[in-house]
């Protein structure tokens, strides 16, 4: 994939983001999207609170990679970043190749985190909608996704996820149980069609675990 | 939140009706909506037999605070306020904050509603999008939806919501069995935002307690 | 509710068709809709093999009240009337009242009518839509529909239609196992509302019984 | 049914491949679609890796009857057609009345795919929308949909497929198991009809099976 410029990027990730609330996934001003400018040394990410199908380039704030903000959203809104930013900072530095970050909340991601949060991971394999992850070749990959318990306080959740960045070279998306899905690309056409993925083969694997 | 004028109001509760509407949270003409006029003394409310779908601010009916219309609907169709007014007024005198009302009929708060109706409530708790209720902070919040069986009786159903408000001062929401959901916030952005959580909460139980 | 004229009524009987497609409920050009013109002692009917979601008032053909075609269809598309007119024919006879039949194919009439058609009927009660339908004023209605076994002897289809309607006065509408739902109405604006709340209840109903 | 130009055909495949988009039916670039061109022996197929929402004409390559490229997409995007299109090769040889393919990821098809794979079929009877199938004048019809397993090998794959063509006469389509349903018919809107009564088929038919 050619290397976009940050501009079309950020426009991008507003349409993904807008796309995400069309099919409900960000209810109630609930997930984060960012987007890396790898060239500046910053990220761009969505202000807290906002309604994700309103979501415009005005609303995205500028942070430097340690998460300080560098400049507030365009938006006449009061914008700051959520608490969730931290963990974006964790995946920006311990996913070098990573340049775009989704987080969003659906029935079956939250369905499937709370159910596998006492085993750490959830397993899933035999799809050929696996192939549109990152570097799958093949439906009989054994993917697995881990899953962390969720927590309010945001420096042992970044801990948590440093080690399990470390720990799993291979993933594609992490779940936080009650606290949605994140995951990440090479741009963010490519983290849409993993998140897409993702979800698919979370709500076939949710319906065919909990009897429907 | 900066307070809005009732004019700005009117027409947020308009699209959220219509915005439910698309989610067939209101069907066949069911749900209703209303928003206080702090400053005069009254409250504007949909209706009744309205499609939702098709609603603007020409089909609200001005009421004061003890359900007496002031006016009727500027639009051409007959109007008159439903039976379920008397629950908007019970909640605008009890809840002096609340200054927007939505009740909607949703698949899930259906099934929670007739599955819960026994124990007179349903309780919540482990999900990050609890914090999009006005006040939480965390997702170990207990959150607890009060569930009172449904009534063609409105005395008497007014008669028990009121002692249900008084005896549950945290709540953010009240179920009736049957009969959907009613939820309220400090303007209509909040109480859209509490009942978007609170229906993506009911799906996840719902699918969670019922086998899907 | 004032008397439209007929072209309004068959101008709302194509915008119904078109929202019950937007819904699935049509699906592979299943489903099937008609207005009467009582004054000319005729009704408008969909022409076989529509899809359901291009349909206009040019598709519509003109039948007698014994189901004779009068009047083809205005499109410029081949048209005739599909089999299931018979049962428009009957229905159109035996409720003199009904001004508008809709017969849609949906997920979750077709689970209960296949699920019902031994015990000949589906019984609902203690939801609030209920009032929904014509004549009921309380939850606590016990509703009943029929459910008939389907056939493919249109003949003998409306003759087990006629017997059904007489021997149930109340009914607000006929389940066909496998086959959907047929509703009707004093307008099509009751049909529809009366439709929207059956699929509603069959939904809930469904997830109730079938364990989700 | 009259004999349309490829230029509408065409036209007709692009738009059915954003209809399945808008139903989720294509997720994550997944999903192939195909339409014969019997005039010049050749047929057209959406190239690899593009987001079937965004299908246009530009989009198709042209292939002859044995899968090589007679011309790549006018597109602007580098476009090569994808391993699946020597499925699309057997399904035209051995089905010479097939003028369009249609190949999608849906969450019952694939639910149903994994389930049956090792009974090698799934049976289908008792619904009106079966008479949606070319050819089928009842629902006692009973309709087989062979499964093949999935593999990353096409040439073996094919070699499956071939057998099953040969041995199974009547099929309207095929389920790959994880990898989601082919199905053809004599003109794109015959095989988009079809598609769409067999996705309802596995829908209802999943419901009941998976205790949903």
């Amino acid at each position: 994939m050619s290397s976009n410029s940050i501009e079309m990027e950020a426009q991008a990730l507003c349409e993904t983001a807008q796309w995400c609330a069309r099919r409900g996934w960000v209810p109630a001003t609930s997930g984060n999207f960012s987007v890396r400018d790898a060239h500046a040394g910053q990220f761009l990410i969505s202000r807290s609170g906002l309604d994700k199908g309103q979501m415009t380039v005005a609303d995205l704030l500028v942070l430097d990679t340690a998460g300080n903000v560098v400049r507030g959203p365009a938006s006449s809104e009061v914008g700051e970043p959520s608490a969730e930013t931290a963990l974006h900072v964790v995946i920006y530095r311990d996913r070098p190749e990573a340049k775009a970050i989704l987080h969003v909340h659906t029935i079956w991601n939250t369905l499937i985190g709370t159910r596998f949060v006492g085993a750490g991971l959830f397993k899933i394999t035999g799809y050929e909608l696996l192939k549109a992850l990152d570097g799958v070749a093949t439906h009989e990959q054994h993917e697995v996704v881990p899953v962390l318990a969720n927590s309010q306080k945001y420096v042992e959740l970044s801990a948590r996820l440093t080690e399990c960045l470390a720990g799993n070279a291979g993933v594609h998306g992490v779940l936080l149980s009650g606290h949605g899905l994140y995951t990440w690309g090479k741009s963010v056409e490519d983290a849409r069609r993993q998140l897409e993925a993702l979800e698919f083969l979370f709500e076939v694997e949710g319906r065919r675990i909990f009897g429907s």
